[in-house]
């Protein structure tokens, strides 16, 4: 096995913006959709960032995805619109519909957003990081493709369905929550599955809706678990939580839900049924102003952060972290050391730099 | 010990709003705060209905809580307000905020209310049914004092901060997920010590921060553990949902957040400082036509609750359910049967019968 790379962050948001043109993504959305995976990639989520660009690549050149879409505002109120994205890349789709909450919270005070005829729009965190950078309150939702099953349930019928939400702060730096409503992430699953070793209770069920500790039962027609995992421990909850996500983002917007979410990768099977457009996301803005004074705001999350870390530590722990911690660290690191791609990611780079005439390097 | 007490809904709620009466609540929100504690006992939520009354006449009895208070929306804009509760019951305040939040999406498409100078405000799932009543979808939060650790921290810093969240069916029931944000309630710790029973790894720690099965050691100093329990399971995911309700609660309002919330018993201490004005909620509603059709979406959510219900069971389970079904299963059930009133409680309602005057039966 060939050692991992390393590469600089520009240098890879300049490739991805490259490829994305090359298959006739307009210069203006295939650098704002190489911005997306890029912040996966510098804020160390590297399931969200050029690792995916393979499958961007793969949809698009399978004309799965439109290249140029139109995204357009099909319904609207003072404080929410529900825009279709014709099909386009989440990447580019997401950033627009969450501008539009944005500018709607402007006016109105909060801004709702949901989408259909969409795609994978790569980290929640991108867009409240967004919403926040204007002094907003920021949330992002999506649904997925099924990989998790409902508690109490023997099949995949809901994707990881993440949640993001983000406040600024004034001196400290903002929190900021993005999270799958699943125990763990499916690649999670993959990684135990390659090192060879035994997953946690908790994580998953076979396919007969046991649960299971082989990683492989998982993978091979099992499910994930609902945060919370079984009944005793809250698996109620995250299923609830997963759930919510998916109507906000896929019933309230017209795009297929539950089971019906299409698939990200091209080689998996479409569902049996379609119920809407593509997939969905769910975007909100919420002006300080509108509830608070922003100063006195930001010194009550300042104040707020402060008091969590000087928390007494539990035991062989640094403390407690503020939501947002592990990923300012990967980005500090990052921008000194670059980015690290494992050498399969990078055996992709380097067949779609062939595919698509843009150099890596 | 004596024998269970079994009362009709409608008695319990007429005690209830006597009683508030008696100790100088007016007519209006007496009644109001009736409705609220008697959506609790009819859903089952034992915690929060007849059971709290006790500690309801205590705070208003020792002046601790305002009996007629008089809401003020303090800061506004088209689709928020912010409602300073003049420390009334949160019975009270909290039905009239929602009822802001609903009238703001009336005319922006959605409303949201942060609600400070409060208190305890029953059970949220009720905030979010008067919304879903109305055809609109319906949210609730509100902070809680403190008993609840963040993710490797050793003391208490979060309340179980609930989230409800309400979705209009058609022809179905409507989805209703309302669920505290720890793994488990307070309420359970005490069950399982009373029964002399160990608790499950992953709900609670002791005073040192370590993992415990003892219920007394969470109850003496200890802490819950957040929804996820441990790192492994994803307790951070908890944590940061405690915080953003608390954030959206009592920071976005004005009220005291963290570990600085005000105690719901009349025997507990104060915090170390006061950080804002008692406690804090959180309130939206969002019009269904301000996204898509309203008959679409009700037919969507018809046919994605029976997906749900038509997904294979896992082994033993009964399939899973729909968020909302336990709470709509026990008010069938107490229609019929009546509430049941556990010894305890029972002589706490005698008690209030003495001490007030209204008779019980």
């Amino acid at each position: 096995m060939a050692e991992a790379a390393t590469f600089p962050a520009a240098r890879l948001h300049e490739f991805c913006a490259a490829v994305f043109r090359r298959l006739g993504v307009p210069e203006a959305d295939a650098r704002l959709a190489a911005d997306v995976l890029s912040a996966a990639d510098r804020r160390g989520i590297d399931s969200h960032g050029v690792a995916r660009l393979r499958t961007y690549v793969d949809l698009l050149s399978a004309g799965r995805i439109n290249p140029r879409p139109q995204p357009k505002v099909v319904r609207e109120s003072p404080s929410t619109a529900t825009v279709d994205g014709d099909n386009g890349l989440g990447l580019v789709v997401g950033p627009r519909a969450n501008q539009i909450a944005m500018d709607k919270a402007d006016r109105a005070g909060t801004g709702w957003v949901a989408v259909r005829n969409t795609n994978h729009f790569g980290i929640a965190g991108y867009y409240v990081l967004k919403a926040v950078e204007r002094g907003l309150i920021g949330w992002a939702m999506t649904n997925s493709s099924r990989g998790v099953a409902p508690l109490w349930g023997a099949e995949r019928m809901l994707g990881t369905n993440p949640i993001a939400i983000g406040f600024p702060a004034g001196d400290e730096p903002p929190i900021v929550l993005d999270m799958a409503t699943s125990a763990v992430a499916y690649g999670k699953i993959e990684t135990f599955l390659r090192k060879g070793e035994a997953i946690p209770f908790g994580w998953a069920i076979d396919r007969d809706g046991h649960p299971t500790t082989d990683p492989r039962a998982m993978l091979e027609g099992g499910a994930l678990l609902p945060l919370g995992s079984e009944r005793e421990h809250g698996g109620h909850k995250g299923y609830g939580l997963a759930l919510a996500v998916d109507v906000l983002s896929a019933v309230l917007s017209g795009a297929n839900w539950g089971p019906f979410a299409p698939p990200f990768a091209i080689r998996q099977s479409m569902p049996e049924r379609s119920v809407g457009k593509g997939l969905g996301h769910f975007f909100g803005a919420m002006r300080i102003d509108a509830f608070r004074d922003p100063a006195e705001f930001e010194a009550q999350i300042d104040d707020y952060v402060r008091t969590l870390r000087a928390a007494k530590p539990a035991p062989g722990t640094p403390g407690p972290l503020v939501p947002g911690d592990p990923e300012r660290e990967a980005e500090r690191e990052r921008e000194r050391t670059g980015i690290p791609v494992l050498p399969a990611v990078r055996d992709d780079l380097w067949e779609i730099s062939r595919l698509t005439g843009v150099a890596l390097e």
